[in-house]
């Protein structure tokens, strides 16, 4: 399963049906962002995902961790959200 | 149980300790922020507050949500993280 990064630009309704689809799929989805506006358009799109899937009865949950990534030559932090069904 | 408000300038690890007494004594945390700036700052508190309550035992996910608030006579879209034990 493929970690499913989101970017500023990135729109939170696009990121939200991935994170659906790979939640139908494999039950779980790993989110990633770096910087604090791939944060926010993260968390609009898990909220959005949130409710795509309570149409199907589904209620997930997400759990945010720090995660370093090579960026460039160098590391830079990222947020990891893993998201899973309650 | 009060709402834990996030700004873009509240320090991580301060929102942390009071999303971790929160959950200790009420076995929740209701954590809202209005921005993207504060979005982030309230995830970056809630990936800290796992570590804090990963010392005593305990898992924490939390659950993104859109909520309407009352700004200044207006209203803003806030987003409203419930944080529980998994």
């Amino acid at each position: 399963m493929d970690v499913i990064r989101v970017a500023t630009r990135s729109k939170p309704t696009a990121v939200a049906g991935a994170i659906a689809a790979s939640v139908r799929q494999s039950n779980e989805a790993k989110v990633q962002a770096i910087g604090p506006m791939a944060v926010n358009q993260a968390m609009k799109a898990i909220a959005v995902a949130r409710s795509y899937l309570a149409v199907d009865g589904m209620t997930i949950v997400c759990v945010p961790s720090f995660i370093e990534v090579p960026v460039d030559g160098g590391k830079r932090t990222a947020m990891r959200f893993q998201v899973e069904p309650r």
